[in-house]
């Protein structure tokens, strides 16, 4: 009998000290997954048929046509753009990337991103919400997933992005690996 | 004397299996609730006195006084508007919604949010901070809490809010419910 | 063997208990803390070398190289700061502080930012970023953290910041005191 009760003991413990660390240490790999791409076309005074962006800030040196000089510093873009499961910018999209960025440096390409991506389709029903830095000429970096909503309610993640394309200073796609690491 | 041992074995079973659901799959019902609403008046270049926004950003094809066409795409306003506990604009303020918006679709209206509610009185001190998509011809829709100060300390959660009112595009009334899901 | 396994009863649920405590009533004390300064430098038509932020966003009332007058409400600067470790203007970047603050009130100062420090160094890799409200005239104020990436991946927490100097409307310095609730 004494054996019993020790062995349950140990086991009790075994259950209690296990649930002590999933719960102090949380888990480091994604309790989910989701990869996407959008694209973004820059306004520039003759594109407006396609143009899924405008600047609509600009430094005193620029304007509100073309991104300005000094790596942009200063710009503010707002946007709604398609979002694609492939990098084909003519896939059927599965939601919107709307929001802005603004160029936040004067001696490199930097942007600062605040956005949300929404869904409204029978896969995604709900909003994702990012904020971060990124740093254009760096291959890939992570931003914050801040939260989301319906489908995504209150998940907290990272975002690793990168330009997966881009022309000139028009055209650009992002590749957006999001990694949720809160779920409820 | 087996039966008191399998007795405890269950036992702890189910205060451990318990403990380790409500660990796992967090509440859903809100740990606070709390219902505001708040006016915004659009400076319109003549309503200088009443204005508590300003269009600070526009796209190439608008200005700083008449918000822009193609369902206002590309503006920015700033804004401090007097939060109420009801729906009347001449109610005494119990705190200011401080922060900005900007209309991000050419199709229809949207706009993206990045503000936050300040309380300074007896019945609420410190900060809640929002950031969403809000598509404006959806009745109901869902922002998130990205966390609060003072007495919403590292609170999360999700808003519900929803156009109340509006009279042209000079002014605006947003009901705001607040859930929070992570209190502390 | 009735009292053992009463022991063991007690045991099991002192165990139990104290680990829902945990849960539930979440730690208070930082589990990390940080302090450092960042300097801004506006840009005023003239200081082009020296400047580290600058207007691109104004009311009607205003323009692109002096703020605005009624608590220049309605000016969006957008920033790239060097981030120190102590309150000299003139020691060793340890990071950047990107992003954008808004004045939003026009009957006092009050700013609204949204910003993230970008750290590369062998200190300190990744990001940290901030959301909340500045109310200018007020000694500390606490803002979110409302996430890092990299040495501060998922961490949370509360930044009490205060204007350590300023200089006329050019420079400002802010001294950040980060304390994190929750790491990772």
């Amino acid at each position: 009998m004494k054996a019993s009760a020790t062995f349950l003991l140990f086991f009790c413990h075994l259950l209690v000290v296990s649930l002590a660390n999933s719960g102090m240490k949380r888990q480091y790999h994604p309790c989910r997954h989701l990869v996407f791409y959008f694209h973004d076309v820059v306004y520039n005074g003759q594109n407006d048929a396609n143009a899924t962006s405008a600047i609509v800030g600009a430094p005193q040196w620029g304007n509100l046509t073309i991104l300005a000089d000094k790596f942009h510093f200063g710009n503010v873009v707002v946007f709604d753009d398609p979002i694609t499961l492939d990098n084909n910018f003519h896939s059927v999209p599965v939601g919107r990337a709307q929001g802005m960025y603004l160029y936040d440096t004067k001696y490199t390409w930097t942007a600062w991103l605040g956005f949300s991506f929404v869904f409204n389709s029978t896969q995604h029903k709900g909003t994702i919400n990012f904020i971060g830095v990124d740093p254009l000429l760096v291959k890939t970096k992570d931003i914050l997933v801040v939260g989301g909503t319906g489908d995504f309610f209150m998940h907290r993640g990272i975002a690793t992005i990168n330009t997966d394309s881009f022309e000139g200073e028009v055209y650009f796609r992002l590749r957006v690996d999001i990694k949720f690491y809160e779920c409820w």
